[in-house]
């Protein structure tokens, strides 16, 4: 699970590179003039089809069920009764949607138990911490452990300074530079600090922006090495602390907490399809996550990515537009923990479907304003394709092509070869919500929901149609 | 109190006011030719002012104070034994900088304290809600209230559905427009809902912006009407009732406050002073509030207004500038309940002392870059004064002057006709720190600290100095 976990977090990071190049290409020297006019030709149906969502009798109607759906269940973590109530909802939901096939797949995914917690600094005065413990961490005993604060910048500083940190409770005060390199310290805190000697890890919360707001995620433990609480803490109150040991004043901290690591339970990846109606066992998958963390409603985090990916189906689907291939709904489960649901998945089926996979598609980094896809294929002609495609949506501003997909759950597809596309968005404030009570739906935009749903469906439906499927 | 509450808000709101208007004067026509020359004379001060806090030993030490401050008291609540310690902090070290006077005044200040709370909605689901009661509420019994809720976007809808209101918790969700006009709903809200027979009011927080963050502030009951318990919601979950509301679902909702007000208290403003060369009985005064509310460390409201106001003092008598009138640091208690420290000085010295105030200066909307001042004075000359000693700070881009002072401590001189001004910085932000767990070092910035303090020093300076004093 750790590889997979580091692919997680490898790709997750790049909603936030500032590097990302558009990519273009000469679509004469790659593409037979044919199928450019072909991609061409497709237009008019992507005008059809973002009119009649963005204008037309679907407006609104994202918002509305991403509403009434984390509105209804809240916050739904993996283990928990309360998602596997939401899958028997959605389930039940798409099962009205006119659609070919609705069923689910069970996965067994981690069944962490947060429990009453908190965080004091003791000394030198009374400061309640806002804290949320991290997804994976053990608990502390009844009382909690009280304990003297180290505080370190990077793991190297904390090497550095390992005879300070011993006996300690260690606090990572490290800058955010990008998602993917700061969340190593929420991935790793616990066992880094664990080797020197510490009795707690307490990680800065892993945004550029906070309203004294932590943001929970999970962390795991090395092997067999001890286990030591673990819980991230405001950006705020880790400065608080260093600026305290800067200035030699030694801060006490009291954290309890009663988290706890259940067997693992029983969950659902939920699927929903609309066949091909000349190569059905063609498929072309979209995607997102339904469970969350345990913490606001997992609106962006990621109810939306789930919903625009079922919305697409449905809405083709009402109107009458069945692509040659199939395409394919997966609302993944115990994404946060790991991914378990989408590497559930790449293990069942990759020796049945994975040739007949044509492109995996995943939204998981928010449903802002769409600018186009990240994506990935090893074949420069399947590249330009897709470039090829995004020019169709031109009226909507999202023709952006960027190498390189931010999936999670289609990782392992996209690593054996097949083509993969996640919804690129202006995300820039992702980090801010994410893993916080600040996931809501008050983050999400009815407007920019029907763009994405509208974005999705088209894009999805053209790769489903095409005469030619994407080469590997 | 009242009216002056009144006063507070209407002012503090056009930190939002979107219609501001630089102010321009033709000075050859309002001034003397003498007046506006020796106004370009000194340019050099003012520039060797700014060299010696931006580039040269004071660099940084405006941040380095005010954290060791905020870091050692954290909040400072009116009648807490905190803010009395804060305040001896701080007369202590005033007393070391070697000014002319350093003294403070006794002020009775409301001492409202917050206790236990906690809310929750109960029905259709379990949900915690982020809650700060607001001050001056009263408590509710030690098993708190359970009611369903009535959700109203304004005071005329909650009057136009007054029957389904009568025994529910009120639940305000006011779209932000500008602070003005918003935090009518928390200044107003628990009087509003009880005249509708509601048993307690949530209101949504006054900002524009949120993660998940509670904002408290100061709210009144109207004479002796009943009184109901009143507390601030986020953002998010106001909405999230709003929409289950619109859905025909009866949210519950369980709200639990130790709230109480307790005997006024006796708290100090806290003064020091550089006395005048030639007319010490004018005086300048430059001000901020040093006490703050219950929740984060009151670093941008207002530690940073009242720092840079006796840093200014500190940082000129270092300079062996002392200007012909009188400059004096004015850093007030009893704010954030209804400017009990601005009113009692106004009431103690407006006969003594009026005629001799030449300019009443306060910073109270964030210490972020500097832009200029607000400014609010009746004689066209002396605006037109105050606009010609901006044009000195054009090297920091300091030279905006905005009509109307936004100084809740120094609004009744205003009002009584003494010329007024206050810091203007790029403050778009404040609101989403404003009375939360994010009011922290972590929204300053060292070199916009720097730039405040030698903005503020400065334009003190040369408004004590100028052979003429502002017209009124």
């Amino acid at each position: 699970m750790r590889l997979v976990v580091a692919l997680l977090l490898a790709s997750a990071g790049s909603a936030w590179a500032s590097g990302d190049q558009e990519y273009t290409c000469n679509a004469s020297q790659l593409l037979s003039a044919e199928l450019v006019a072909e991609i061409r030709s497709y237009a008019p149906v992507v005008q059809s089809i973002l009119d009649y969502v963005i204008r037309g009798p679907e407006r609104n109607r994202t918002y509305e069920e991403l509403a009434r759906f984390v509105d209804r269940f809240g916050a739904r973590i993996s283990g928990s009764r309360n998602l596997e109530n939401a899958i028997d909802y959605t389930a039940e939901l798409l099962g009205s949607q006119g659609l070919d096939a609705v069923y689910t797949e069970r996965v067994l995914v981690p069944h962490w138990v947060r429990g009453n917690e908190s965080a004091w600094i003791v000394r030198p005065r009374m400061q309640r911490l806002n804290m949320l413990g991290l997804g994976g961490s053990v608990g502390t005993s009844p009382a909690g452990i009280i304990a003297p604060v180290f505080v370190a910048k990077s793991f190297d500083e904390l090497r550095a300074n390992a005879s300070k940190a011993r006996g300690k409770v260690v606090v990572f005060d490290e800058e955010f530079t990008s998602y993917d390199r700061t969340v190593l310290y929420r991935e790793s805190g616990a066992s880094e600090a664990e080797r020197v000697g510490a009795v707690a890890a307490l990680v800065r919360s892993v945004t550029p922006f906070s309203i004294g707001s932590p943001h929970t995620g999970w962390m795991s433990y090395v092997g067999n090495e001890p286990r030591i609480p673990c819980a991230s803490i405001t950006v705020e109150d880790a400065q608080l602390l260093r600026r305290l040991q800067d200035r030699g004043i030694e801060a006490y901290v009291h954290l309890t907490m009663d988290a706890k690591s259940l067997p693992l339970a029983t969950s659902r990846n939920t699927i929903a399809e609309l066949w091909g109606r000349t190569n059905p066992d063609e498929v072309v998958l979209v995607s997102g996550h339904l469970d969350s963390w345990d913490v606001g409603q997992g609106a962006m985090d990621d109810g939306g990515g789930a919903f625009i990916s079922w919305r697409a189906l449905a809405l083709l689907r009402r109107l009458g537009l069945r692509p040659r291939r199939t395409l394919r709904a997966l609302l993944w489960t115990g994404e946060e923990e790991g991914v378990w649901g989408g590497q559930a998945y790449y293990e069942r089926h990759r020796d049945r479907i994975g040739s007949s996979l044509n492109l995996v598609m995943e939204s998981d980094l928010g449903t802002f304003r769409p600018l186009g896809l990240r994506f990935a294929a090893a074949d420069p002609r399947a590249r330009c394709m897709a470039a090829q495609v995004l020019s169709l949506f031109g009226s909507i501003n999202a023709t952006r092509l960027i190498l390189g997909p931010d999936g999670p759950d289609i990782q392992s597809w996209v690593d054996s070869g097949v083509p993969g596309a996640s919804l690129d968005t202006a995300n820039k404030e992702y980090f801010y919500f994410h893993h916080t009570d600040g996931d809501t739906m008050t983050v999400e935009d009815p407007t920019n929901l029907d763009l994405c749903t509208a974005f999705w469906a088209a894009a999805a439906f053209v790769f489903a149609d095409l005469s030619e499927r994407l080469p590997r």
